[in-house]
């Protein structure tokens, strides 16, 4: 049978098995659903071993385990690394999603749900795809998972459980859907992941609130002077960061990558589009995506301090804390722009307060070679099933894995996406096109087949 | 028997019931207490029918109810009106609570718990001082009861509940404890307060939380421009406020008034060793308890917005909420300063996002006439109680009910304060202490008595 004729018979089932998969809040974020991340992978585990695979089992970590499964056809063959993570974002503001995040939905031909394209409607792409090749007896590759459960929270654990299994987890490329592709008929393959060093900072004037009639006119407030703290870390007005050195490595970008990313979809129109923010604003000498794929940026995640309940109360608030986060490019490494962030809050703070700074957690920029045949023979599946030779993208988000699969296992990573731009991706009316999810399986299948010839 | 004996004998059953009081979580900030609201009025209906008062009942309001109970011994003796509130402050943050809020507890000499300096324990020294000169037949005044139930949500229906009522409750001076002493051996008046603008700004760039990977350096980050904008609300060096014309009306202090508060116990080292900050930072060219008592000041009383729970989110977010309040002075009113913080917000704002400021509350200062012979037998009393003359005060503090007593009944309040500075007002561990809980009854006792010879 054909994929297209394998997956439309299919479908109705596929869909109820990535439902059950969506509906498990396995919340990496929040230690209350330590017990929804067993049990997201002990349905990863049966799922797989019900698929075929040779073996499937947990490789353990400090931190949540690796689902781990193996298809070994024939030690010639190739053999592909599937990458693919198991937790999921937090789901709040929950008061904004259409329908409820862990009860998945579909409507106007998409899933909705937390984690359905990022990353369990993704990596259950290549699952389908396998169950495809072992069914039809013709899968021409070696294949092994590994699906991470710490990804959103900076894959803290995932070197050591790679180191730990090193040897078990050989291959020759690793292939990652956790990206997006343009539209459905404008396939991509990422090339470039930024860094991201995330941090948490709390400020401290003094142990316990003060009544603000007594005292106000006399002390420091810790929420005006993290306000004036934070105000100084990007200007306001040409929106650079103003951090010392900040942007000392930043790789300059080609000629020839200028005029790829000037082919991108991330236009102001989609910008606006997509976020419904009444103004696109940005370093001014560079476009909108190149800004998104090239530049460092720097956001504050999350405010807090003070009484932040319904209606008054008259204090002086004693502390207040901020996440602030950096995503980073080629050159910056995690570790230097960590350094400077910290000696920069050291330098502007003021005397008569404490600040402390936790860096929760440095992943680096990543730059892929595109040269090889794995990338050709993923460009032909791409235009086997959509029509269209794939984008190379540079994209602004972050997957530490990449990094870590490169150093621990000395393999490249194929990023491509199943995803769309507009997928709200860590919001709410988190969603995956059902076309691309089943051009995902498609995709995936060609792929695997393609090594037929090699 | 004297006052003093009086209370002696009747030590643990006052602190018994008192204790009792205090266990009523009877906060009005939040409209889950809605119940204890209602709790603590059926307490004070019923402990003020035992005390003998001829009648004890509600006015209703549109808000939470005002207690009101009266003993008429003669229509020719004065009639005194005391005023209280049965409402009180949330207790968060929770955590930093040595004993629980709604559990009263007895360490070195202080109650320690929610309400007890404000104000339940100080209105409960009135209630003894009527309940004493019930019991020993001696009454020689007139006394009205008035205990509102909105006091710390800015009173918004108190002048309803009293000019609907304003017959029943005319009276010849009101009595006030709310507010504080510098020290058991140092009593004081306070003869002005500040007003309260108390405000929520909301700040929103689009609707939901956006991706910081995917759009970071692209867009504006509600959080971000939040802290921007507050920034710009006080000089981080001078501490001066930043809205056009905030100090514009503010009262010049006579040197009488100068030399007066040159004597109040708000010293810079006070401060310090009150509320634990590394330095004591204002105007510079105001001392402490000028900047306390007679200068307008502006705080931010709690912030928040995008993710602020544990762990890493990497989103830009949508929205971001502060809550903003002034301190004024006379001749400052609360429409003035609510209007020149409207207009600076709008003309500091940034084009591309949207600010709702909703106004919350607003009270006038106030100044009292402090020339009467109500004044002088409130400073026989304490004399009496405390050994020592009065301070008169100009206290940073707002209570509206000064305002609106005046304006609905005309008369004038003497505000005689049994606690101390260092209470923890608004805040964790807030306490009062025995020794001025009890000098509180006794004066209130000489200050009812003191018309004896009128």
């Amino acid at each position: 049978m054909l994929p297209q004729a394998y997956i439309d018979q299919n479908k109705d089932r596929i869909l109820a098995e990535l439902f059950e998969l969506l509906r498990i809040p396995s919340i990496s974020t929040q230690t209350e659903h330590k017990a929804d991340i067993t049990k997201v992978c002990d349905w990863l585990l049966d799922h797989m071993s019900k698929l075929g695979m040779d073996t499937a089992e947990l490789l353990p970590t400090s931190g949540n385990p690796i689902v781990f499964a193996q298809k070994l056809v024939d030690p010639a063959l190739p053999t592909i690394l599937i990458y693919g993570h198991y937790d999921v974002q937090a789901p709040d503001p929950i008061e904004l999603w259409q329908s409820k995040p862990f009860e998945p939905e579909l409507r106007n031909g998409n899933i909705y749900g937390r984690g359905t394209a990022d990353d369990k409607g993704q990596l259950f792409t290549h699952l389908k795809a396998v169950e495809y090749l072992l069914a039809s007896r013709t899968c021409p590759v070696n294949v092994k998972f590994v699906f991470e459960g710490e990804e959103e929270i900076g894959s803290k654990h995932f070197a050591e459980g790679l180191t730990s299994n090193s040897q078990r987890l050989a291959a020759d490329i690793c292939i990652i859907s956790d990206t997006h592709a343009f539209s459905p008929s404008s396939p991509a393959i990422t090339y470039g992941l930024k860094g991201l060093v995330y941090s948490q900072v709390t400020l401290e004037v003094m142990p316990i609130d003060a009544h603000s009639g007594v005292y106000g006119g006399n002390i420091p407030n810790a929420v005006l002077e993290l306000c004036w703290l934070l105000a100084q870390l990007k200007d306001s007005q040409t929106q650079k960061v103003l951090i010392d050195g900040f942007y000392q490595n930043v790789r300059v970008l080609s000629d020839k990558e200028r005029a790829q990313l000037s082919k991108a979809s991330l236009t102001e129109q989609a910008v606006l589009s997509e976020t419904s923010v009444q103004k696109v604003i940005g370093e001014s000498e560079f476009t909108p995506a190149e800004r998104a794929g090239a530049r460092p940026t720097l956001d504050v995640n999350g405010i807090w301090g003070g009484y932040i309940q319904e209606g008054e109360k008259t204090i002086i608030p004693a502390k207040a804390s901020a996440k602030v986060s950096m995503r980073t490019v080629p050159n910056q490494t995690g570790e230097e722009i960590a350094q400077k962030f910290l000696a920069y809050i050291n330098k502007i703070k003021k005397p008569y307060y404490n600040v402390h700074v936790e860096i929760l957690s440095k992943t680096n920029p990543v730059l892929v070679d595109t040269s090889s045949d794995y990338f050709k023979n993923a460009e032909q599946a791409m235009i086997k099933t959509f029509g269209a030779m794939p984008e190379y993208e540079l994209s602004g988000g972050s997957i530490r894995a990449v990094e870590v699969i490169k150093n621990v296992l000395g393999i490249d990573s194929i990023l491509m996406g199943f995803g769309l731009p507009d997928d709200n991706l860590h919001a709410p009316n988190e969603k995956l096109s059902l076309e691309m999810f089943f051009k995902g399986i498609q995709t995936s299948i060609e792929f695997m087949t393609s090594f037929k010839s090699n």
